[in-house]
This record gives structure tokens, sequence and C-alpha cells, in this order.
């Protein structure tokens, strides 16, 4: 797997979202294959995904891989479903969707929950957890995002990791959109859970997530589970006692995950994949700016996984028409999701590459001549302060 | 799609489980596409496939497809953590590992389940359905296996339905086995849920699971999820608001699902696929008795899904050494589940062909050679009974 684009990789539109993403050739001609989930070799890929997992995650012995069917909510579940006690109270650390969407989890699930919320442009305020788990003494588990999806803000895990470990709290990250591309290291983090997904930036195919969960803490958690299905620690005991899964596992979408961290190696592992997609997101910032548009967060906050750009305030600029007619030229961008303010995602992720995001910006630049939307007046105040 | 076999449809080992099942290379090759969640394209696919189970369960519009990301599991918890009030009271036919399995669910959501236990060589009988429901007014749901995969019996799902109706409870059918080679009509047998899976007798890939629903009974479940993954009703009006799933889809598993439902119409739809099916059961039953070996069920009570056999009464057959030679051959069988005796399956769904079934039956034959086995006694005793 060289780092280079190669000549006919898109068979379809790539994908500048947060996810399906654009896969290789080789990763989806990995599922041309019907393996029994029985099959010894079956066992094997699943045996060698779990390990490759908490290899990626510098994870000593301490530490295991438990794959879990279906999407990466779905293993959120399972986790705050498996593992929270029947008096445990959750402090959600929120700022955007996709924490507030673990607060709901919890909500259902009636499991007492505690919001700690921040605005969608600040990352979490550590000092602000301290307080929190000061006030309530109740709490038990310190649950956040690392990669916020809603902005591409990256949360301090680290930081929040001793926080939680000083209070005696449980402490699970949501890594869904930076496990593979931002180096992370669980026990530096204190990480008792962290959670993500198939089809994202290991650039695997969707179908089912996992959860790299501390063994004694996964073990102390006997009686929790609140469902069958997403039972963790019986997950976890299935894939322990023959390999196989409890349920009838996505053999197809694990046959091309374990393609894909065999591409994740070939191509360098975590620091390389983190290289390409730098490497795009610059050229995507750049690119952007030129154009005129405007990044929701300060460059010093944007992580190289996606950004969100602000519509311009320009009465023609209607995102529908935007995306219909980037669309139609072949390229698929993502609406926005920050809750104050009118914005629109483009992720780096995936197998793009710099030279996809320069054809990207160039079909940006003709849809704004077809919609008559001229920035260009902005843009050059932009590059001049920038 | 002929009905014939093609010269080179196996890539790997046929598959005589109950799944995951050998797929057509077309199926597969479907998969060789990276599509983004919101595309026009993709949810022209979900709603087609929602459109079709339909269909193929003979449904007016009062029936509505709820695709659910998983195994079938995964979809059964849904049904029963998503319809089932919180004072709510499942009665679950149980004659096999199927049925325990839904009731274990429920005694995990803990809502209150009735077990209705028959022998797993019985098909449940409907006056004692009816008796139970007499004796415990408080039961509010009824719910049945179709198809019950530990011995391959079918259960009567119309007269339980009938009962049920009467009884003015709710009423859930698993035919994650069944459906798609057995016809069912959703209105004829009464059915308010019916649960199945991509990767059984459609023939698609494991990855998700659905739903057919009753329209009216499915929206008078409101407030009562105890999920928010598994959350029914919130997934039905998710894909009804815009075609979207709420959380990722398994793209390409539902691409490949919608090439099954394309090559299933292809082969002549229902009726066909389960001539298909009984001709490998037929060329199967015919040969395994041929060879000595004695099925679990009586005949009258056997489906064309799968066939729980016997282990033969002679010291020499140990099970594992004997799917380890087959295996070795290049045929999967599969382990037995009932509770009352020895046996092992061997499925006859999924892109298999008489052809195949006789080629199973040589590897069996030079498989019990190898072991120094030989049952023609047995089988010129049994031939003569039959």
């Amino acid at each position: 797997m060289t780092n280079t684009r190669p000549l006919d990789h898109f068979k379809d539109k790539p994908l500048f979202t947060p996810g399906p993403l654009t896969t290789s050739r080789t990763i989806k001609q990995a599922m041309l294959r019907d393996l029994g989930s029985r099959d010894t070799e079956f066992i094997g890929v699943v045996r060698a995904i779990r390990r490759k997992l908490l290899a990626i995650a510098g994870a000593g012995p301490d530490y295991e891989a438990v794959l879990m069917q279906g999407s990466g909510t779905f293993a959120l579940e399972s986790v705050v479903s498996s593992t929270v006690p029947p008096n445990g109270k959750i402090l959600v650390v929120v700022n955007g969707a996709y924490g507030k969407r673990i607060g709901q989890i919890a909500s259902v699930l009636k499991i007492g929950v505690v919001p700690l919320v921040f605005p969608e442009s600040q990352p979490a305020e550590p000092s602000q957890v301290a307080a929190a788990l000061e006030r309530d003494p109740a709490i038990t588990h310190v649950v956040m995002v690392h990669c916020e999806t809603t902005t591409g803000i990256l949360n301090p895990i680290r930081e929040v990791g001793a926080i939680a470990r000083q209070f005696n709290c449980s402490y699970f990250v949501d890594a869904m959109s930076s496990f593979g591309a931002v180096p992370i290291n669980l026990a530096e983090c204190s990480i008792d859970y962290l959670v993500s997904s198939a089809n994202k930036c290991v650039e695997g195919v969707p179908g089912f997530a996992f959860v790299l969960a501390r063994r004694e803490a996964l073990l102390a958690t006997e009686g929790f589970a609140r469902s069958l299905s997403l039972d963790l620690l019986a997950q976890w005991k299935g894939l322990e006692r023959d390999g196989q899964f409890r349920f009838t596992p996505p053999t197809h979408a694990l046959l091309a995950f374990h393609q894909a961290l065999l591409e994740l190696e070939q191509e360098g592992g975590v620091e390389a994949r983190a290289a390409r997609y730098r490497g795009n997101y610059e050229t995507l910032l750049r690119g952007m700016r030129k154009l005129g548009f405007e990044e929701y967060l300060p460059e010093k906050l944007q992580s190289y996984i996606i950004s969100s750009f602000r519509y311009p305030d320009v009465p023609q600029f209607i995102f529908e028409e935007f995306y219909g007619l980037l669309n139609e030229k072949g390229y698929v961008i993502y609406p926005g999701k920050v809750s104050d303010g009118n914005c629109f995602r483009i992720g780096h992720i995936g197998r793009i590459f710099p030279e996809d995001v320069r054809d990207l910006l160039g079909a940006i630049a003709a849809t704004l001549d077809e919609m008559g939307i001229d920035l260009s007046r902005r843009a050059e105040a932009c590059m001049a302060i920038k």
C-alpha cells in the first residue's frame, strides 16, 4: 500500500464525510468470500483483528478487545448499558451532538446522567470536570468524546483521564472518529473503555464496532448488563471461550476489516495515516480560505479528521443546492451539525488523498460560479489576516 | 439467475449451515462499492429493499418494514424491548434453543415472561397456547419461532396467530430461518411483528436484520423502548422521515441484500426457492438414510431448511473428528443443538444445489470409511422400514 493515489481507486464518488468512507479496492475485494462463522480461518481472522486493535492502542496485557455487531452507537450503548452498576451515575462531557447522544443513551436506559456542557467551539476544560466530580460524589463514570465529529474538535482525553482516575471513576472514551488516525495510548490516558467503529479511520466497511476494555474493569461488571445482544462482558467471554461471536457476526465486514488493518500497517501505521489525513486537511483549509470560506473552529483547535465551515453570508448560498451541485460533479460532502451556527462539513478521512481534495476544491469553485456566488473579497480579507 | 448450479460458484467451501450461508458471486460483487449513507442512490436501495420485503410477505398497506443493524438476535431484542409495555407479559412458545433465547432476552430486560415448553421433537400445540392464555390473562404478547433451527421443525404460526388474536394479544413471529423460503402471509397469520435476517433464505450477507410490523401495532408502542440503538419505532420514523438510518447502516451488506432480492425474483420467488431447497433436503435425506444415518425428527415434521441427524450409535463416531475430516474435504456442516440427544445438523439453504448435496454425501461416505465406521446394516434396516 503506497501512500500515493492509485490511478483507478474510485469506482464511486469519493466520500468527504465522517463515514461510511471511501475504502481501498482490495479491502472491498476481501468480501468476495463466504466463510462460516465457526470456520477455523474465520476464527483466526477475528483473533488477529482483536490483537491488532490492541496493538494500535499501545495496549499492554491488561486490555481486551471486544467486537460488537451494529454501528458505533451500538457499541457505545453496549458500554453504557453493560458497565454502569444499578446505582451508577455518569458524567457526560458534551461539546457537540455525539457527546449529547451518549447522554441520551443513558437516559433511555434510566441511568443517572449529569451533562457537563461546553460550547461546541471549545474543548472540554479538565478543571471543570474535576469541579463537577467534586460537587457530586455519586458520579461513578466519566464519559467523553475524543474527536467530536460535530466540529472536528479534539478533547483532552489524557488530562480528563487523570482526573477520572483521581476521583476513582471509570473512564470511557468515544474515539469513534479518531482511533487509527490520532495516536492514543490507553494506559497513559487511564482509559477503561474506548469505542470506535470499523468504518472510520481504520478504513473498513460498516457492520460492527469495537470496545477496547481494561480487563479488570470489565470483569467487575458481572450482572450489570441491561441487554442480551449488547452485553459486553458476555460478548467478551464468548470470544474468549472459542473465538466465536455469541450471535451471527458480519463475516464479510470482518474480512474487509482484517484487510484494512493490514493496509494500515503497510501504509506505515497510525503516524503515516495521520500524515496523509493532515495533508488532506491542510490542502482543504488553504483551498477553502482561498475560495472565501471561513472555518468554524480556530485553527489551533481543529483536528485533521473533519472540518466544519460556516455558510457564506450571501443570500445566494443555499446549502441543499450547493450539496446537490457538488454531488452531480461526483463529490460527496456532509451537512453540518453545530447548534449555534449554519455550517457544513467536509471529512478528510478514508482512502482519499490531497489530490482528491484539490479536485474537490476545483468542483467547489465551479459550483460557486454556477450559483453566482463571488467570495473573492472575503477571501482577500481572510488571506490578509491569516 | 437460472436454477441450475453454475460451474464456478464456489470460491470457498459450500456452507451446509444455518447461516451465514453460501451466497452467489454477484451478490458479493454488489459490495465492491462505497456509497455514502445519505446518497440518493443508497436511499433508493433501502427504499426498494423495504418494499420488496413487504411484497415477499404478501403484506398489504397496513404493514411496514424496518431494517435494524446487527444480527438477527438484535432485531428480536428490538421487538421485545420496544413493543412490550412496562407492565406487559410475554408468552414464549419454546421447542428449541431459539425460542428459549427469546425468553432470555425478556428476562434480561426484566419483562415478565411465561415459557410454554414443548419437547424439541414436537411442534407447538395451539390448544395449549389457548389454555395458557386462558390461565393467565396478564399475558399481552405471544411469541413463537416459525422454523426452530435447533431441529428444523416448523411451528403452526397461522393457528397460534388466530389464538393470539382471539385473546387480544400482540403476536410476534421469529421467522429467521424460514422467511424467503417458506411462504408466509402476515395478515392471514395475524402477525404483528415478524423478524428475519439478511443472511438467511434471501441469501444476503450478514450485517443487519429486519422487522415487518403492522403499522397500527407499531404506532401504539410510543415510549416503550428500553434502548436507544434498538428502538424499533424510532428506527422506523427515521427511515420514513428521510429514507436514512438513524445510525450508520452497513451500506455494503445492504447493497448485497438488494442484489439478493433481485436474484430471488429472478429465481422465481419464494416458491422456486422453496423448490430448490426441498430438492436439497430430499437429496440429503435419501442419501443420509442410505448411508445409515437416522434423522432426529419424523419426516412429516421436518422442514426443508435444516435437518438434525442423530450420532450413529457406534464408538468410533466422534463428531469433532467427523466434522474436521469433512471440513478438510471442503464441506462445512454444523454442530447440533438439541438438548435431549446427540445430533449434528446439515443446512439445505443458501446458494447450494442438489448436486452440491450429492458431493457432500460422497464426502460423508468417504469420511465414514476413513473413520472405520460401517453403518450398512443399520442402513438396510432403515431402508426396509421407510
